[in-house]
Protein backbone atom coordinates (compact mmCIF):
# COMPACT_ATOMS: atom_id res chain seq x y z
CA UNK A 1 0.00 0.00 0.00
CA UNK A 2 1.57 3.28 -0.95
CA UNK A 3 -0.21 6.64 -0.79
CA UNK A 4 -0.26 9.13 -3.90
CA UNK A 5 -1.03 12.67 -4.40
CA UNK A 6 -1.98 15.06 -7.44
CA UNK A 7 -3.44 18.05 -8.00
CA UNK A 8 -6.99 18.35 -8.96
CA UNK A 9 -8.93 20.79 -11.27
CA UNK A 10 -12.96 20.83 -11.45
CA UNK A 11 -15.37 22.91 -12.79
CA UNK A 12 -17.92 23.19 -9.72
CA UNK A 13 -20.99 24.21 -11.61
CA UNK A 14 -22.68 20.30 -11.93
CA UNK A 15 -21.15 19.17 -8.23
CA UNK A 16 -22.95 19.41 -5.67
CA UNK A 17 -19.66 20.23 -3.80
CA UNK A 18 -16.08 18.00 -2.64
CA UNK A 19 -17.34 15.90 0.01
CA UNK A 20 -19.59 12.42 -1.13
CA UNK A 21 -22.64 12.70 0.18
CA UNK A 22 -25.14 9.94 -0.23
CA UNK A 23 -26.41 9.85 -4.08
CA UNK A 24 -25.61 13.27 -5.19
CA UNK A 25 -22.41 14.44 -8.02
CA UNK A 26 -19.51 15.23 -6.07
CA UNK A 27 -15.93 15.48 -7.03
CA UNK A 28 -15.18 13.21 -4.04
CA UNK A 29 -17.51 10.45 -5.50
CA UNK A 30 -16.23 11.02 -9.06
CA UNK A 31 -12.43 11.12 -8.44
CA UNK A 32 -13.24 7.12 -6.15
CA UNK A 33 -15.27 5.98 -9.19
CA UNK A 34 -12.54 6.52 -11.43
CA UNK A 35 -9.99 4.99 -9.25
CA UNK A 36 -12.00 2.15 -8.92
CA UNK A 37 -12.79 1.67 -12.65
CA UNK A 38 -8.74 1.90 -13.27
CA UNK A 39 -7.24 0.09 -10.13
CA UNK A 40 -10.70 -2.08 -9.43
CA UNK A 41 -9.87 -0.64 -5.50
CA UNK A 42 -12.25 1.16 -3.37
CA UNK A 43 -10.10 4.19 -2.34
CA UNK A 44 -10.93 7.11 -0.34
CA UNK A 45 -9.73 10.92 -1.89
CA UNK A 46 -8.82 13.09 0.85
CA UNK A 47 -8.90 16.88 -0.56
CA UNK A 48 -7.25 20.03 0.97
CA UNK A 49 -10.27 22.11 0.74
CA UNK A 50 -13.84 21.03 0.94
CA UNK A 51 -15.05 22.94 -1.65
CA UNK A 52 -19.08 23.52 -1.51
CA UNK A 53 -21.32 23.11 -4.13
CA UNK A 54 -20.93 25.71 -7.55
CA UNK A 55 -17.39 26.08 -5.93
CA UNK A 56 -14.47 25.62 -8.41
CA UNK A 57 -10.59 24.70 -8.15
CA UNK A 58 -7.62 24.37 -10.49
CA UNK A 59 -5.19 23.33 -7.87
CA UNK A 60 -7.17 21.04 -5.27
CA UNK A 61 -4.83 19.19 -3.67
CA UNK A 62 -5.46 15.47 -3.13
CA UNK A 63 -3.96 12.19 -1.83
CA UNK A 64 -5.68 8.66 -1.40
CA UNK A 65 -3.96 5.38 -0.83
CA UNK A 66 -3.62 2.70 -3.36
CA UNK A 67 -2.07 -1.04 -4.24
CA UNK A 68 -1.21 0.25 -7.51
CA UNK A 69 2.62 -0.37 -8.02
CA UNK A 70 3.39 0.65 -11.91
CA UNK A 71 4.24 3.76 -12.45
CA UNK A 72 2.28 7.28 -11.91
CA UNK A 73 2.19 8.81 -15.10
CA UNK A 74 0.05 5.67 -16.50
CA UNK A 75 -2.72 6.07 -14.10
CA UNK A 76 -2.94 9.64 -14.55
CA UNK A 77 -3.58 8.80 -18.31
CA UNK A 78 -6.29 6.21 -17.26
CA UNK A 79 -8.11 8.56 -14.81
CA UNK A 80 -8.02 11.27 -17.19
CA UNK A 81 -9.69 8.97 -19.83
CA UNK A 82 -12.65 8.12 -17.27
CA UNK A 83 -12.74 10.84 -15.49
CA UNK A 84 -16.09 13.18 -16.17
CA UNK A 85 -15.44 16.38 -18.56
CA UNK A 86 -15.70 18.56 -15.93
CA UNK A 87 -12.78 17.31 -13.58
CA UNK A 88 -8.87 16.61 -14.52
CA UNK A 89 -6.15 14.92 -12.37
CA UNK A 90 -2.61 16.35 -12.68
CA UNK A 91 0.87 16.23 -11.42
CA UNK A 92 0.36 12.55 -9.80
CA UNK A 93 3.23 11.25 -7.92
CA UNK A 94 4.28 9.16 -4.56
CA UNK A 95 3.20 10.93 -1.38
CA UNK A 96 6.33 12.07 1.18
CA UNK A 97 6.25 10.30 4.30
CA UNK A 98 3.86 11.95 6.65
CA UNK A 99 2.00 13.51 3.72
CA UNK A 100 -1.72 13.97 4.35
CA UNK A 101 -3.58 16.41 1.68
CA UNK A 102 -5.57 18.13 4.23
CA UNK A 103 -3.67 18.43 7.79
CA UNK A 104 -0.15 18.84 6.17
CA UNK A 105 -1.20 21.68 4.20
CA UNK A 106 0.28 24.64 5.40
CA UNK A 107 -1.69 26.84 3.32
CA UNK A 108 -4.95 27.85 0.85
CA UNK A 109 -5.28 30.32 -1.87
CA UNK A 110 -8.66 31.26 -3.19
CA UNK A 111 -9.50 33.56 -5.79
CA UNK A 112 -12.85 35.17 -5.91
CA UNK A 113 -14.15 36.89 -9.55
CA UNK A 114 -16.71 39.93 -9.77
CA UNK A 115 -17.88 41.05 -13.04
CA UNK A 116 -18.38 44.55 -12.31
CA UNK A 117 -19.89 46.30 -15.60
CA UNK A 118 -23.45 47.68 -15.60
CA UNK A 119 -24.37 44.63 -18.23
CA UNK A 120 -24.08 40.76 -17.73
CA UNK A 121 -20.48 39.15 -19.26
CA UNK A 122 -22.66 35.33 -20.23
CA UNK A 123 -19.30 33.74 -21.26
CA UNK A 124 -18.19 34.97 -17.17
CA UNK A 125 -21.44 33.79 -15.86
CA UNK A 126 -20.23 30.02 -14.63
CA UNK A 127 -17.05 31.29 -13.16
CA UNK A 128 -17.97 34.76 -11.48
CA UNK A 129 -20.67 37.52 -9.60
CA UNK A 130 -22.74 40.20 -11.84
CA UNK A 131 -22.34 43.15 -9.82
CA UNK A 132 -23.27 45.76 -11.89
CA UNK A 133 -23.05 48.89 -9.91
CA UNK A 134 -19.90 50.63 -9.77
CA UNK A 135 -16.92 49.02 -6.93
CA UNK A 136 -14.57 51.41 -5.37
CA UNK A 137 -12.05 48.82 -5.24
CA UNK A 138 -9.84 51.05 -3.29
CA UNK A 139 -12.33 51.12 -0.10
CA UNK A 140 -12.64 47.30 -0.39
CA UNK A 141 -8.70 46.90 -0.38
CA UNK A 142 -8.66 49.34 3.04
CA UNK A 143 -11.25 46.96 4.39
CA UNK A 144 -9.27 43.96 3.02
CA UNK A 145 -6.16 45.19 5.01
CA UNK A 146 -8.16 44.98 8.25
CA UNK A 147 -8.87 41.31 8.17
CA UNK A 148 -5.39 40.66 7.91
CA UNK A 149 -3.18 38.71 11.09
CA UNK A 150 -4.70 36.48 13.20
CA UNK A 151 -8.15 36.75 14.31
CA UNK A 152 -11.39 35.03 15.32
CA UNK A 153 -13.08 34.67 12.10
CA UNK A 154 -15.78 33.23 13.85
CA UNK A 155 -18.47 36.05 12.57
CA UNK A 156 -17.30 34.67 9.25
CA UNK A 157 -18.20 30.90 9.38
CA UNK A 158 -18.13 27.86 11.49
CA UNK A 159 -15.56 25.52 11.87
CA UNK A 160 -15.93 22.49 9.67
CA UNK A 161 -15.42 19.88 12.47
CA UNK A 162 -17.66 20.11 15.37
CA UNK A 163 -14.95 21.06 17.85
CA UNK A 164 -12.83 23.47 16.11
CA UNK A 165 -11.74 26.87 17.04
CA UNK A 166 -12.70 29.79 14.47
CA UNK A 167 -9.14 31.70 15.19
CA UNK A 168 -7.06 31.87 11.64
CA UNK A 169 -4.12 33.64 10.14
CA UNK A 170 -5.24 35.64 6.77
CA UNK A 171 -2.04 36.41 5.11
CA UNK A 172 -2.88 37.80 1.63
CA UNK A 173 -6.69 39.90 0.52
CA UNK A 174 -5.51 41.25 -2.28
CA UNK A 175 -8.58 43.17 -4.56
CA UNK A 176 -7.48 44.06 -8.12
CA UNK A 177 -9.40 45.60 -11.19
CA UNK A 178 -8.86 43.95 -14.65
CA UNK A 179 -10.98 45.98 -16.96
CA UNK A 180 -14.97 45.05 -15.54
CA UNK A 181 -13.64 42.18 -13.52
CA UNK A 182 -12.87 42.52 -10.01
CA UNK A 183 -10.66 39.82 -8.76
CA UNK A 184 -10.35 39.09 -4.71
CA UNK A 185 -7.33 36.65 -3.46
CA UNK A 186 -7.24 35.48 -0.08
CA UNK A 187 -4.59 32.98 1.24
CA UNK A 188 -4.59 31.82 4.66
CA UNK A 189 -3.57 28.74 6.43
CA UNK A 190 -6.88 27.75 6.39
CA UNK A 191 -10.56 29.07 6.25
CA UNK A 192 -13.89 28.64 7.97
CA UNK A 193 -16.62 26.97 6.08
CA UNK A 194 -17.96 29.53 4.16
CA UNK A 195 -15.30 32.08 5.37
CA UNK A 196 -14.15 33.28 1.95
CA UNK A 197 -17.77 33.98 0.29
CA UNK A 198 -18.43 36.18 3.88
CA UNK A 199 -15.68 38.06 3.60
CA UNK A 200 -16.29 39.03 0.01
CA UNK A 201 -19.85 39.78 1.13
CA UNK A 202 -18.70 42.68 3.49
CA UNK A 203 -16.01 43.74 1.21
CA UNK A 204 -18.81 44.02 -1.59
CA UNK A 205 -21.16 46.24 1.11
CA UNK A 206 -17.86 48.60 1.40
CA UNK A 207 -17.13 48.60 -2.17
CA UNK A 208 -20.60 49.49 -2.41
CA UNK A 209 -20.53 52.48 0.32
CA UNK A 210 -23.47 50.70 2.03
CA UNK A 211 -20.92 50.41 5.18
CA UNK A 212 -17.66 52.25 5.66
CA UNK A 213 -14.31 50.62 5.12
CA UNK A 214 -13.75 49.93 8.89
CA UNK A 215 -16.69 47.88 9.49
CA UNK A 216 -14.49 45.04 9.02
CA UNK A 217 -12.07 45.67 11.72
CA UNK A 218 -15.73 45.90 13.60
CA UNK A 219 -16.41 42.81 12.35
CA UNK A 220 -13.30 40.65 13.36
CA UNK A 221 -13.16 42.06 16.69
CA UNK A 222 -16.87 41.22 17.21
CA UNK A 223 -17.69 44.86 17.81
CA UNK A 224 -21.46 45.35 19.06
CA UNK A 225 -23.37 46.57 16.32
CA UNK A 226 -21.18 44.84 14.01
CA UNK A 227 -22.77 43.98 10.59
CA UNK A 228 -23.19 40.20 9.73
CA UNK A 229 -21.38 39.50 6.39
CA UNK A 230 -23.76 38.16 3.93
CA UNK A 231 -22.33 35.28 1.79
CA UNK A 232 -22.22 35.54 -1.70
CA UNK A 233 -22.97 33.10 -4.89
CA UNK A 234 -20.40 30.06 -5.25
CA UNK A 235 -19.45 30.44 -8.74
CA UNK A 236 -17.05 33.23 -8.23
CA UNK A 237 -15.02 30.85 -6.12
CA UNK A 238 -12.17 29.48 -7.12
CA UNK A 239 -9.82 26.68 -5.48
CA UNK A 240 -6.15 27.86 -6.59
CA UNK A 241 -3.51 25.99 -4.61
CA UNK A 242 -2.68 24.48 -1.58
CA UNK A 243 1.13 25.09 -0.20
CA UNK A 244 2.98 22.01 2.10
CA UNK A 245 6.42 22.31 3.50
CA UNK A 246 9.06 20.64 1.81
CA UNK A 247 8.53 17.06 1.42
CA UNK A 248 11.73 16.17 3.54
CA UNK A 249 9.83 18.04 6.69
CA UNK A 250 6.07 16.60 6.05
CA UNK A 251 4.95 15.97 9.78
CA UNK A 252 1.19 14.73 9.34
CA UNK A 253 -0.34 16.67 12.60
CA UNK A 254 -4.13 15.33 12.93
CA UNK A 255 -7.01 17.37 13.72
CA UNK A 256 -5.24 20.36 14.58
CA UNK A 257 -8.33 22.67 14.45
CA UNK A 258 -6.81 25.55 12.38
CA UNK A 259 -5.06 23.41 9.77
CA UNK A 260 -8.69 21.56 8.78
CA UNK A 261 -9.20 22.89 4.96
CA UNK A 262 -12.87 23.91 4.05
CA UNK A 263 -14.98 25.65 1.54
CA UNK A 264 -13.87 28.84 1.81
CA UNK B 1 -38.81 53.83 -37.89
CA UNK B 2 -35.70 53.97 -36.65
CA UNK B 3 -32.41 52.16 -36.59
CA UNK B 4 -30.61 50.76 -33.45
CA UNK B 5 -27.85 49.33 -32.88
CA UNK B 6 -25.82 47.30 -30.20
CA UNK B 7 -22.94 45.29 -28.78
CA UNK B 8 -24.14 41.11 -28.32
CA UNK B 9 -22.12 38.75 -25.66
CA UNK B 10 -23.22 35.10 -26.24
CA UNK B 11 -21.99 31.85 -24.77
CA UNK B 12 -22.44 29.97 -27.82
CA UNK B 13 -22.15 26.73 -26.50
CA UNK B 14 -25.77 26.28 -26.28
CA UNK B 15 -26.68 28.08 -29.47
CA UNK B 16 -26.81 26.01 -33.57
CA UNK B 17 -24.92 29.72 -34.21
CA UNK B 18 -26.08 33.19 -34.98
CA UNK B 19 -28.32 32.56 -37.44
CA UNK B 20 -32.25 32.12 -37.38
CA UNK B 21 -32.71 28.11 -39.02
CA UNK B 22 -35.92 26.64 -38.21
CA UNK B 23 -36.92 25.43 -34.87
CA UNK B 24 -33.27 25.54 -33.42
CA UNK B 25 -32.16 27.72 -30.96
CA UNK B 26 -30.26 31.21 -32.30
CA UNK B 27 -28.75 33.54 -30.63
CA UNK B 28 -30.31 35.93 -33.61
CA UNK B 29 -33.73 33.97 -32.49
CA UNK B 30 -33.44 35.02 -29.06
CA UNK B 31 -32.54 38.58 -29.80
CA UNK B 32 -35.52 38.91 -32.02
CA UNK B 33 -37.72 37.03 -29.84
CA UNK B 34 -36.53 39.23 -26.62
CA UNK B 35 -37.30 42.18 -28.60
CA UNK B 36 -40.75 40.70 -29.89
CA UNK B 37 -41.64 40.29 -26.05
CA UNK B 38 -40.57 44.33 -24.89
CA UNK B 39 -41.80 46.00 -27.82
CA UNK B 40 -44.57 43.92 -29.26
CA UNK B 41 -42.29 44.47 -32.90
CA UNK B 42 -41.85 41.84 -35.41
CA UNK B 43 -38.12 42.73 -36.41
CA UNK B 44 -35.09 41.27 -38.42
CA UNK B 45 -31.55 41.60 -36.53
CA UNK B 46 -28.98 41.88 -38.53
CA UNK B 47 -25.50 40.31 -37.49
CA UNK B 48 -22.15 41.48 -38.32
CA UNK B 49 -20.68 38.06 -38.15
CA UNK B 50 -22.85 35.27 -38.91
CA UNK B 51 -21.06 32.98 -36.03
CA UNK B 52 -21.56 29.15 -36.16
CA UNK B 53 -22.60 26.79 -33.89
CA UNK B 54 -20.41 26.32 -30.53
CA UNK B 55 -18.88 29.70 -31.86
CA UNK B 56 -18.69 32.60 -28.77
CA UNK B 57 -19.03 36.79 -29.26
CA UNK B 58 -17.67 39.26 -26.50
CA UNK B 59 -18.14 42.17 -29.07
CA UNK B 60 -21.25 40.71 -32.15
CA UNK B 61 -21.64 44.17 -33.64
CA UNK B 62 -26.14 44.27 -34.55
CA UNK B 63 -28.91 46.61 -35.48
CA UNK B 64 -32.52 46.18 -36.28
CA UNK B 65 -35.12 48.68 -37.38
CA UNK B 66 -37.81 49.46 -34.81
CA UNK B 67 -40.71 51.99 -34.01
CA UNK B 68 -39.25 52.51 -30.08
CA UNK B 69 -39.25 56.26 -30.21
CA UNK B 70 -38.30 56.29 -25.83
CA UNK B 71 -34.57 56.43 -24.67
CA UNK B 72 -32.18 53.49 -25.07
CA UNK B 73 -31.30 52.49 -21.71
CA UNK B 74 -34.85 51.40 -20.81
CA UNK B 75 -34.90 49.32 -24.11
CA UNK B 76 -31.39 47.54 -23.28
CA UNK B 77 -32.28 46.63 -19.33
CA UNK B 78 -35.69 45.31 -20.87
CA UNK B 79 -33.97 43.20 -23.12
CA UNK B 80 -31.13 41.92 -20.91
CA UNK B 81 -34.19 41.46 -18.06
CA UNK B 82 -36.01 39.10 -20.86
CA UNK B 83 -32.63 37.78 -22.58
CA UNK B 84 -31.96 34.15 -21.98
CA UNK B 85 -28.25 34.03 -19.36
CA UNK B 86 -26.29 33.33 -22.03
CA UNK B 87 -26.91 36.25 -24.30
CA UNK B 88 -26.80 39.95 -23.23
CA UNK B 89 -26.92 43.06 -25.18
CA UNK B 90 -25.12 46.57 -24.45
CA UNK B 91 -24.20 49.87 -25.98
CA UNK B 92 -27.65 50.29 -27.23
CA UNK B 93 -28.29 53.51 -29.17
CA UNK B 94 -29.09 54.88 -32.20
CA UNK B 95 -27.22 53.87 -35.71
CA UNK B 96 -26.11 56.96 -37.39
CA UNK B 97 -27.60 57.90 -41.29
CA UNK B 98 -26.20 54.89 -43.51
CA UNK B 99 -25.32 52.14 -40.62
CA UNK B 100 -25.55 48.36 -41.57
CA UNK B 101 -23.61 46.10 -38.92
CA UNK B 102 -22.95 43.85 -41.65
CA UNK B 103 -21.98 45.84 -44.78
CA UNK B 104 -20.65 49.16 -43.09
CA UNK B 105 -18.11 47.26 -41.05
CA UNK B 106 -13.96 47.30 -41.67
CA UNK B 107 -13.11 44.99 -39.73
CA UNK B 108 -13.71 41.53 -37.40
CA UNK B 109 -11.35 40.59 -34.55
CA UNK B 110 -11.81 36.57 -33.27
CA UNK B 111 -9.24 34.88 -31.09
CA UNK B 112 -9.16 31.43 -30.54
CA UNK B 113 -7.34 29.86 -27.39
CA UNK B 114 -5.95 26.98 -26.85
CA UNK B 115 -4.93 24.90 -23.88
CA UNK B 116 -1.63 23.67 -24.61
CA UNK B 117 -0.59 21.77 -21.74
CA UNK B 118 -0.94 17.89 -20.84
CA UNK B 119 -3.97 17.68 -18.86
CA UNK B 120 -6.93 19.29 -19.67
CA UNK B 121 -8.28 22.32 -18.17
CA UNK B 122 -12.13 21.71 -17.15
CA UNK B 123 -12.89 25.44 -16.03
CA UNK B 124 -11.94 26.46 -19.69
CA UNK B 125 -13.07 23.16 -21.91
CA UNK B 126 -16.40 25.21 -22.89
CA UNK B 127 -13.90 28.01 -24.49
CA UNK B 128 -10.79 26.75 -25.33
CA UNK B 129 -9.52 23.73 -27.43
CA UNK B 130 -7.42 21.34 -25.63
CA UNK B 131 -3.93 20.29 -27.29
CA UNK B 132 -1.86 18.13 -25.02
CA UNK B 133 1.54 17.75 -27.05
CA UNK B 134 3.73 20.60 -26.87
CA UNK B 135 3.53 23.34 -29.54
CA UNK B 136 6.28 25.55 -31.03
CA UNK B 137 4.95 29.23 -31.22
CA UNK B 138 7.30 31.10 -32.72
CA UNK B 139 6.84 28.32 -35.76
CA UNK B 140 3.53 28.96 -35.49
CA UNK B 141 4.24 33.22 -35.95
CA UNK B 142 6.23 32.60 -38.90
CA UNK B 143 3.38 30.54 -40.49
CA UNK B 144 0.93 33.52 -39.36
CA UNK B 145 2.99 36.21 -41.16
CA UNK B 146 2.73 34.47 -44.66
CA UNK B 147 -1.16 34.58 -43.93
CA UNK B 148 -1.12 38.51 -44.15
CA UNK B 149 -2.02 40.66 -46.53
CA UNK B 150 -5.11 40.23 -48.96
CA UNK B 151 -4.95 37.04 -50.59
CA UNK B 152 -7.41 34.51 -52.40
CA UNK B 153 -8.48 32.58 -49.03
CA UNK B 154 -10.16 29.96 -50.90
CA UNK B 155 -8.65 27.36 -49.57
CA UNK B 156 -9.73 27.94 -45.85
CA UNK B 157 -13.10 28.82 -46.57
CA UNK B 158 -16.02 29.31 -48.72
CA UNK B 159 -17.84 32.87 -49.10
CA UNK B 160 -20.85 33.50 -46.89
CA UNK B 161 -22.99 34.21 -50.32
CA UNK B 162 -23.47 31.77 -53.04
CA UNK B 163 -21.95 34.67 -55.85
CA UNK B 164 -19.20 36.11 -53.12
CA UNK B 165 -15.32 35.80 -53.90
CA UNK B 166 -13.18 34.51 -51.85
CA UNK B 167 -10.21 36.92 -51.86
CA UNK B 168 -9.83 38.84 -48.29
CA UNK B 169 -7.16 41.00 -46.48
CA UNK B 170 -5.70 39.79 -42.93
CA UNK B 171 -4.63 42.66 -40.87
CA UNK B 172 -3.50 41.07 -38.05
CA UNK B 173 -2.30 37.09 -37.18
CA UNK B 174 -0.97 36.91 -33.40
CA UNK B 175 0.10 33.97 -31.28
CA UNK B 176 0.71 34.69 -27.91
CA UNK B 177 1.65 32.43 -24.98
CA UNK B 178 0.34 32.96 -21.21
CA UNK B 179 1.36 29.81 -19.25
CA UNK B 180 -0.39 27.00 -20.51
CA UNK B 181 -2.74 29.15 -22.78
CA UNK B 182 -2.19 30.27 -26.18
CA UNK B 183 -4.22 32.63 -27.84
CA UNK B 184 -4.77 33.16 -31.60
CA UNK B 185 -5.48 36.82 -32.45
CA UNK B 186 -7.04 37.17 -36.25
CA UNK B 187 -8.23 40.35 -37.26
CA UNK B 188 -9.58 41.06 -41.10
CA UNK B 189 -11.67 43.18 -43.01
CA UNK B 190 -13.82 40.44 -43.41
CA UNK B 191 -13.48 36.42 -43.23
CA UNK B 192 -14.67 33.40 -45.56
CA UNK B 193 -17.36 30.64 -43.54
CA UNK B 194 -14.73 28.56 -41.29
CA UNK B 195 -11.65 30.62 -41.96
CA UNK B 196 -10.42 31.45 -38.80
CA UNK B 197 -10.90 27.81 -37.42
CA UNK B 198 -9.23 26.78 -40.97
CA UNK B 199 -6.13 28.92 -40.36
CA UNK B 200 -5.97 27.93 -36.93
CA UNK B 201 -5.98 23.69 -37.91
CA UNK B 202 -3.18 24.79 -40.16
CA UNK B 203 -0.74 26.84 -37.35
CA UNK B 204 -1.98 23.76 -35.65
CA UNK B 205 0.55 21.86 -37.53
CA UNK B 206 2.85 23.83 -37.60
CA UNK B 207 2.92 24.38 -34.36
CA UNK B 208 2.75 20.45 -33.37
CA UNK B 209 6.11 20.12 -36.50
CA UNK B 210 4.39 18.10 -38.63
CA UNK B 211 4.78 20.52 -41.96
CA UNK B 212 7.19 23.46 -41.71
CA UNK B 213 5.97 27.31 -41.78
CA UNK B 214 6.04 27.39 -44.99
CA UNK B 215 3.00 25.36 -46.13
CA UNK B 216 1.29 28.84 -44.47
CA UNK B 217 2.64 30.38 -47.73
CA UNK B 218 1.67 27.48 -49.96
CA UNK B 219 -1.91 27.23 -48.73
CA UNK B 220 -2.37 30.74 -49.89
CA UNK B 221 -0.45 30.63 -53.01
CA UNK B 222 -2.61 27.34 -53.91
CA UNK B 223 0.70 25.52 -54.94
CA UNK B 224 0.22 22.14 -55.65
CA UNK B 225 0.20 19.63 -53.23
CA UNK B 226 -0.29 22.47 -50.81
CA UNK B 227 -1.90 20.75 -47.75
CA UNK B 228 -5.66 20.99 -46.75
CA UNK B 229 -6.27 22.98 -43.80
CA UNK B 230 -8.30 21.53 -41.09
CA UNK B 231 -10.91 23.15 -39.60
CA UNK B 232 -10.67 22.90 -35.29
CA UNK B 233 -13.68 22.65 -32.97
CA UNK B 234 -15.62 26.00 -32.31
CA UNK B 235 -15.50 26.13 -28.45
CA UNK B 236 -12.26 27.78 -28.89
CA UNK B 237 -13.76 30.63 -30.98
CA UNK B 238 -14.97 34.24 -30.06
CA UNK B 239 -15.70 37.28 -32.32
CA UNK B 240 -14.39 40.13 -30.06
CA UNK B 241 -15.11 42.98 -31.77
CA UNK B 242 -16.48 44.46 -34.96
CA UNK B 243 -15.19 47.72 -36.06
CA UNK B 244 -16.68 50.77 -38.10
CA UNK B 245 -16.10 53.96 -39.47
CA UNK B 246 -16.56 57.05 -37.26
CA UNK B 247 -20.43 57.86 -37.60
CA UNK B 248 -19.85 60.91 -39.82
CA UNK B 249 -18.52 58.63 -42.67
CA UNK B 250 -20.71 55.90 -42.30
CA UNK B 251 -21.73 54.52 -46.20
CA UNK B 252 -23.69 51.23 -46.67
CA UNK B 253 -22.57 49.38 -49.59
CA UNK B 254 -24.34 46.59 -49.75
CA UNK B 255 -23.24 43.07 -51.16
CA UNK B 256 -20.03 44.18 -51.27
CA UNK B 257 -18.37 40.09 -51.39
CA UNK B 258 -15.53 41.16 -49.48
CA UNK B 259 -17.36 43.17 -46.62
CA UNK B 260 -19.58 40.13 -45.92
CA UNK B 261 -19.27 39.07 -42.33
CA UNK B 262 -19.11 34.91 -41.70
CA UNK B 263 -18.24 33.06 -39.08
CA UNK B 264 -14.87 33.18 -39.02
Amino acid sequence: MSRLRCVVAYDGTDFAGWQKQGPRRTVQGALESAIHRVTGEVVMVVGAGRTDAGVHASGQAVHFDTEWNRPCPGLERALNAVLPRDVAVADLKPAPPGFHARYSALGRWYRYTVWNAPVRAPLLRRTSLHVPMALDVSAMRQAGEMLLGEHDFGAFGRPVGPSGGTVRRLDRCDVERDGGAVRLDFEANAFLRHQVRRMVGLLLEVGLGRVPARAAADVVLGAPGAIVPRRVAPQGLVLLAVSYPPDDRMTESPRRATEQGSDG
